[in-house]
C-alpha cells in the first residue's frame, strides 16, 4: 500500500533535502530511519527538495510498502530512530495515485528576516539578517511585478534540473511582524507557486532586499524579470530563514494542511 | 566608568551562564570576547544566573573599565568575537551605584510548552514538551496558590545558594499561544518575581503541568508550598523552554527594556 508522511526538520545540520553518499542529508535520515523501523528499505518521493539550510515544516513524502501499521506507529516507530531536529507529524494511507510531487498543484515557503543593527543569536541559523532599515511598501510594489505566470531564468540558479523556467507566481505577501525593541523588527515574507526554480525564492529575497533598501527602485524587479539572465539579479540570499510551508493538495486526498510549527514563526 | 550591556543568547551548547573551568559557558565566551575587543581583562556581573540549556533574550550585565569607546562600538566589537548564538544587543554607560544584580528589583521568565503528541523537531531544544492535553483553567487555578510572598522551599533545588527561600511571585500567567494543527499548541507561561530560587521555575512547571494533566488538583499547588520540602513536588521540567526575558530595573537607570527576539517566541 502507499502511504503519505509529513514531517517538519530544522535544516541547519543537514546538505538539503535530497540524499547524496555523505549520508547528511534530510532524506537520507528519514529512509534510515524507516528501514530501522520496518526493516524494509524504504525509497521515499517528496513535494519539495530543500536546499543546505533550509527548514521544512511540512514535508510531505510517499513510499510503497507491504507493512500493515496503523498510522500513528509509523509516526512513533519512525521517530524513536530520527535525530532531534527531525519528526514526522503525521502519517496516512494514501491511494496508488497520490503522488508527493506529481500530485502538488502548488508550494508554499516563508522567508522570515530579522531587520536589527545587531546580528541574530537565539534565533540564528533560523532567520535571514539585514542591517538597514526595509521599506516595505517599496518591496511590495517589487514584489507585484513577479506575480503571475513568467520566465523566472533571471532568478534560477546554473544547477537548476526543471525542464522549464516559467512557473506561476501565486503569492508574494509581505509584512512586518514584530518590533519589540526600537529600530529591530522581524519581516516575513509568504511565497506560493505552482513549483519554484532552484534558490528562486532565495534570488528574488535578495532582488527584494536591494529594492527594500533603496538601491534600485520597484520598477528594477520588473527589469530583472524581463532581462532572463541570471547577471541582472542580485545575489543570492542566505538560506538561514527559508522555511518550507509545504505542498497544495487538493482535498479529494484529505491531507492535513499544518503542522503545530506553523505557529513557531514570527 | 562603568558599562551596562544587555545580551542574548540560545543555551542549547552552554553549561549556563556562570564561569567554570571548562570554559563552556556564556559568561566564559562574553568575557573572553570582552577581552579580546579591549585587550583588558574584563570581569562582568550578570543580573541573572541561568541554567545549563536555558534561553537569554536579555540577560544584563555591567562592568568596570578605563576603556572609553562609543556605546555600540561596544556591541559591535564584542559580538565580531562572540559565537553566532550569543549577541550582545546593546551598550550603555551607567553610574557607578548601578550594580546589574543588586540593582534589579525583579527577573522575567517565560517558559514555552508545545502540547503535541509528536515531540518537537524544529524548535528542538527550544521548547518544552508534553504529549497529554493540558487543562488551562486546572493550571491557572493551581498557579493563584504561588502569587504572592512565600517560602519556596518546596520548589527550590539542593545546590541553592540563595540566602532565603522567601520569595515575592508577582505574576504567573498562562496562555494557550497557537493551535495551528489539530491536537497541538503552544502554551506560554510568564513568570515574575523579585528573584527565583536554583531551579524554581523548572520545579513549578513541574507541578503545573501534572495538574493540568489531571494527576492533582489545583488546590495541590497550596499543600505543595505548605510543605516546605522539596520531597512533596513533581520532578523538575525540561529547561528547554525556559527564556530569560529579563532583569525589572528602575526607569532612573535609562536602560532598554526589551530586544527583539522578543518577538521570535509564540
Amino acid at each position: 500500500m502507499r502511504m503519505a508522511l509529513g514531517l517538519s526538520y530544522n535544516g541547519q545540520a543537514y546538505s538539503g533535502w535530497q540524499s547524496q553518499p555523505s549520508g547528511r542529508t534530510v532524506q537520507d535520515r528519514l529512509e534510515a530511519a524507516l528501514q530501522q523501523f520496518s526493516t524494509q528499505r524504504i525509497a521515499t518521493a517528496c513535494a519539495g527538495r530543500t536546499d543546505a539550510g533550509v527548514h521544512g515544516l511540512m514535508q510531505v513524502v510517499h513510499f510503497d510498502t507491504g507493512l500493515r501499521r496503523a498510522p500513528f506507529s509509523w509516526v512513533r516507530g519512525t521517530n524513536a530512530f530520527l535525530p532531534a531536529d527531525i519528526a514526522v507529524q503525521w502519517a496516512q494511507g494514501v491511494p496508488d495515485a497520490f503522488h508527493a510531487r506529481a500530485s502538488a498543484t502548488g508550494r508554499r515557503y516563508a522567508y522570515v528576516l530579522l531587520e536589527s543593527p545587531v546580528r541574530p543569536s537565539v534565533e540564528a541559523g533560523r532567520v535571514g539578517w539585514i542591517f538597514h532599515a526595509l521599506n516595505g511598501d517599496a518591496m511590495r510594489a517589487g514584489a507585484a511585478h513577479l506575480l503571475g505566470q513568467h520566465d523566472f531564468t533571471s532568478f534560477r540558479a546554473a544547477a537548476c534540473q526543471a525542464p522549464s523556467p516559467i512557473k506561476t507566481l501565486r503569492q508574494l505577501a509581505i509584512t512586518r511582524r514584530g518590533a519589540a525593541a526600537p529600530g529591530t523588527a522581524y519581516w516575513r515574507f509568504d511565497f506560493e507557486a505552482d513549483a519554484f526554480l532552484h534558490h528562486m525564492i532565495r534570488n528574488i529575497m535578495g532582488c527584494l532586499v536591494a529594492v527594500g533598501q533603496g538601491q534600485y527602485p520597484p520598477q528594477w524587479m520588473h527589469d530583472v524579470l524581463a532581462a532572463h539572465s541570471r547577471d541582472a539579479a542580485a545575489p543570492t540570499f542566505s538560506p538561514d530563514g527559508l522555511y518550507f510551508l509545504g505542498p497544495v493538495y487538493g482535498a479529494q486526498w484529505g491531507l492535513p494542511t499544518r503542522t503545530a510549527a506553523y505557529d513557531w514563526l514570527p
